[in-house]
């Protein structure tokens, strides 16, 4: 199976007094997951910065929405670190091959983020420069993660906002349901490892069954496929 | 007449470096314009830049573009001068009857800001975030003033761009023909008192001639109103 490797590019000013970056930083404790807060370097070291980025599949920008962009700095990051040649001059592709998606936690309601609605722009208008970035260096566009006022949000949604974060960190793209299938398969079986000490019968009933019942569906989908074949002979 | 009194909101990491920023700079020396480049600010003191803001007529931001956007000393002091509080919270309205320019200067030929050319991207569709806090905060937006590749300019379209640039700073919006005789011989006028010491009966000349045309033109105009009303009736 193809694993990912994601790299998070997280810009925030004071990263731990906000509620929405510390559970984030909770969920990306994933395998071939890399959290890098730019606020924390304390020089930008250029070489190393881009082979952090060379060495990823999936490179995420994450950051909350201050004045329609990422905080001041992400921008002093990419100003340096982005150099020409690394992006495209000279031929060069380094991160042709790539994945990029933008994690942005917003303080207003989506519906707000429209023609009309009182900030009267949409969330892909915003992020138009950093797309451009990205096309630039020839990676390709996931779409838009956007956390809308996320300290409003019940417990169960938090919960649920925390496993589609982690999909889109590492979940194969497009966000297909044979996708999304194979990454809890692979997800809840590496859950379960942890629990090796003790016994979770429980557990181990849950997967199997899920397991079963993809396997159903599948069987199903093929049956139907050959069914419509023979209808259109 | 109307003086607008204009503050330019400048951003450039190394302008002592930058012929162009040090061409407009030199462009900028006019009555009732302030420069204010803000990564020459030792820290920044969020009431006095307020006042700032709050004082002009007309509020432009001058960068370079870097990665679709202004470097990340402007994103700086937004993120800390523009409250929310001073630019839309509790119903204020601090800028509210001002006009917001961009003036930036590109490294790319302009042909490159459109669908299908090298950038892919329309000047006006990364300009969106700086127009969204204006539209945020009621003001009135001027078309953004774009300097492409200035170095390679030839010397008479490098002073054709400054005096552009200074009309840009002081003319009063719209950009029509009376609004710019207008400006012209103001500042024409101006910039004679300068040569008060030595005599300059040519640019006298000039300038009477000037205004005698653009009188005889308005003359015209009213005989052109009167013959149309002639017709219609």
């Amino acid at each position: 199976m193809l694993i990912l490797k994601t790299l998070i590019v997280v810009s925030h000013p004071e990263i731990n007094a906000s509620q929405t970056q510390q559970f984030l930083m909770q969920g990306a404790k994933l395998q071939d997951v890399t959290w890098h807060h730019v606020e924390d370097l304390k020089e930008i070291d250029v070489d190393k910065e881009q082979a952090l980025l060379m060495d990823a599949d999936r490179i995420i920008f994450q950051f909350p929405l201050y004045w329609y962009a990422a905080p001041a700095g992400l921008k002093n990051w990419e100003d340096k670190v982005l150099t020409r040649n690394f992006i495209y001059g000279d031929g060069d592709d380094n991160l042709g091959d790539k994945e990029f998606g933008i994690v942005v936690n917003t303080g207003m309601p989506a519906k707000d983020f429209q023609r009309g609605g009182s900030e009267n722009i949409t969330i892909d208008e915003i992020m138009a420069p950093y797309h451009a970035i990205a096309d630039r260096a020839k990676m390709q566009i996931l779409p838009t993660f956007v956390i809308s006022q996320f300290q409003y949000l019940d417990d169960q949604k938090q919960m649920q906002t925390l496993i589609d974060y982690q999909r889109y960190l590492t979940q194969v793209y497009p966000d297909t349901l044979a996708n999304r299938q194979a990454w809890f398969e692979r997800e809840f079986t590496d859950r379960l490892k942890y629990f090796s000490g003790t016994s979770c019968t429980e557990c181990e009933t849950v997967l199997n069954t899920f397991i079963q019942r993809r396997e159903d569906v599948d069987q199903l989908k093929s049956t139907i496929s050959l069914i419509k074949q023979g209808e259109e002979e």
